[in-house]
């Protein structure tokens, strides 16, 4: 039988590099993903999509309610607040956090993982996450793991395979995958095309560069 | 300024000493309860009851839809499987746990303290859930903490004062400060009055009985 995981798939090019090639490996893989009140609600339309074009079992959580009761302070969910354009390292991108949004997904993930009888919950952070993003960081991924070994009668593992890997690194495995990153969707802003200005577009405009990949991705 | 607290409070008579403790003692403390589709929603009656009576800042998260559609496998959640009767340590009892849930309240308590600018988010996890629950064990909470400590700018304490308390001790607690324990709900069955007979029941007269305190509640 198969392994079986759990994937965090945001619908970006790095959960999705990162979901595809667990698939492509043979691994019996679910995808879950989190409508937390986000702006840019398009790329779990893209998840959506991609799970169903690859025959992905895809749970989609909607803690939009939540994130608007609980969450408040950030751009993503708070829309009194602009995106801020420009890059990641930026500090008007830590209004970019949603407060404790890993670990939330996380847990959730994990409880899933539990109930389908899976041992493992990857999702995709990357080095170029841990300057912003405190939730990113390997000490974080590693502690996440030390508490879901023991929060549950069955230890699950808690893994990010790219930790220590750069977007373009990331982009450069999607190019030995052969994989079309017009099927992720990566702007904050959730108009119909990207708007190839916010952190997030320019992370992905990059990275696509740094592979030498075709950017397929229309924007604005 | 009053140290500002979340304490994440179920109703049920544990939370609720935590809850009362607290207050008294000045500390600004906000609450939160979790609906996460159990069968035991009177609950959360009580505890909304409890904070307005005290005037104390209350969320309750409606979990419900997630738990239903993600964390199957639990009595409390999946209404085709039975409320064991009986005693916490026997088998049984197992089937009352809801895959990662603490984990899960944990992490958006410790979200919605980043939210507010609390620093420490408490939960009534005690000695005698130890046995039965893998997330209420002391080696759980301080997994948790460590990661609360370092998943977002600010760093977050999670604590369980009851921890190596007996659900008994925790009566005697709640002697001392003289709350009313008809005030909370522990019964794992949402009847009109407790049944008296499930495992939370038991424990519950068990202990109201070992702080020699009247038991003002009603049961079937």
């Amino acid at each position: 039988m198969a392994k079986k995981v759990v994937v965090v798939y945001s619908g970006g090019m790095d959960s999705y590099t990162l979901l595809m090639e667990v698939k492509r490996a043979g691994v019996n893989v679910h995808a879950i993903s989190f409508n937390y009140g986000q702006r840019h609600k398009k790329e779990l339309e893209y998840a959506a999509h991609a799970c169903l074009a690859n025959t992905i079992p895809h749970k989609i959580v909607d803690m939009s309610a939540i994130g608007a009761q609980l969450l408040g302070g950030s751009s993503q969910t708070d829309q009194s607040i602009e995106v801020p354009e420009g890059h990641y390292e930026d500090e008007t991108m830590k209004l970019t956090v949603v407060p404790n949004r890993n670990m939330i997904m996380l847990s959730l993930a994990i409880g899933y993982a539990v109930s389908i009888g899976a041992r493992e919950v990857l999702f995709g952070a990357h080095a170029g996450d841990h300057a912003i993003y405190p939730d990113c960081r390997p000490m974080f991924v590693d502690a996440m793991s030390n508490v879901a070994r023991i929060a549950n009668y069955d230890p699950i593992k808690v893994l990010a395979p790219y930790i220590d890997m750069t977007k373009g690194d990331i982009a450069v495995r999607g190019l030995e995958l052969g994989l079309d990153y017009s099927k992720s969707w990566t702007c904050y802003n959730g108009r119909e095309k990207a708007c190839g200005k916010c952190g997030a577009c320019q992370e992905r405009i990059e990275a696509i560069e740094f592979a030498d990949i075709d950017d397929t991705t229309e924007y604005e």
